[in-house]
């Protein structure tokens, strides 16, 4: 195996150690996430940084680094409390890599994509038409993390959407069936197959 | 599409609602924290909550609750100081799960699966062998999530150990050519091959 100790990353180029430490820990959740600022300007960015929190309360958590890109994402989010995540099909993991591209905040990556906005009830956060799963968030909070100045964000699910033929009997949404992609570090979006899934596990008596 | 508004979610079932907002954040990374008590007994548990929280410097988050399963861990890392985190492999996920059933903290989950420790340097932490990436990580901080109750733990990375094969030349590692897993919901693992990587975006001109 290669070995790097802490000394050999923090000495890495700085490219060769993003690509390294962002596929280090494994696959991503991929999700493009809607806001709009308070003048009406719509944004949509591709997100690898959003956890599950818990459920009762259904809570999301996204890392961010507010003073970086996508940096209209969060101002967005603070104006007007509301946001957008939706799950990537296979379909769109062109369009969805590309609202990583640096456009002015004037500029709507729905129209420099083949992405479509789609409007759920009086929600003011723009949805994307054909995301297989969709959910109107709230701003809750959010926690400075110290360590590296980044923040992590809470937010609430006020509204989920999920295609019906992926959505099982007990809730669990099997997410292959839906074409739902996975991130692997910046760049690389891969497809999953389900292998298995599992009962509840129980100690083994011996 | 099936809609659930944040009052449904609250009326749900507990199982249901655990199945559902587990999945609905799409796939999480797959991990194997090895971690040990002051007294020497080992542990191992499968997480899915291990994000990555910045490269420069090398750190990782994970979600938990701390009075909950697995509690193991969180005191074991509050104790020493130090875990290790191993990505898992599809011929391990059966394993992989079986670390989920509650044992008593005497009990090593290398004892009860095919996992075999690996030791590396005089790190205090164990491994998992044949795990294609392996990090040996440093608990430097938490932070405790009021909205749920829940902790974000931050940890540094200092060792990282990557499988040959699959550590490309520019850093990036292709995750699908080491047979890594991803987790959907609770109890699904999931296979994904690569379907593509993208440059850098940049915005098109018109």
């Amino acid at each position: 195996m290669k070995h790097f100790s802490q000394k050999d990353i923090d000495t890495l180029s700085k490219i060769y150690r993003l690509n390294l430490i962002n596929s280090a820990t494994g696959y991503k959740s991929a999700q493009l996430v809607g806001s709009v600022s308070s003048e009406g300007n719509e944004n949509l960015a591709v997100f690898s940084s959003i956890v599950h929190l818990g459920s009762n309360p259904a809570l999301i958590g996204m890392i961010l680094r507010p003073t970086t890109v996508p940096r209209h994402t969060y101002a967005n989010m603070k104006a007007t409390g509301v946001f957008t995540l939706n799950a990537i099909h296979e379909s769109q993991i062109e369009d969805a890599h590309h609202t990583s591209a640096s456009y002015p905040e004037s500029i709507s990556e729905f129209d420099k994509t083949q992405l479509k906005v789609e409007r759920k009830k009086n929600f003011l956060a723009p949805f994307v038409k054909d995301s297989p799963i969709q959910m109107a968030c709230k701003y809750l909070n959010e926690y400075h993390i110290k360590e590296n100045d980044t923040l992590l964000i809470v937010g609430s699910i006020e509204d989920l959407y999920v295609k019906d033929s992926i959505l099982l009997e007990d809730g669990w949404i099997q997410l292959d069936l839906g074409g739902i992609v996975t991130i692997n570090g910046l760049d690389g979006y891969a497809i999953p197959k389900l292998q298995e899934r599992f009962p509840y596990a129980r100690p083994k008596d011996e």
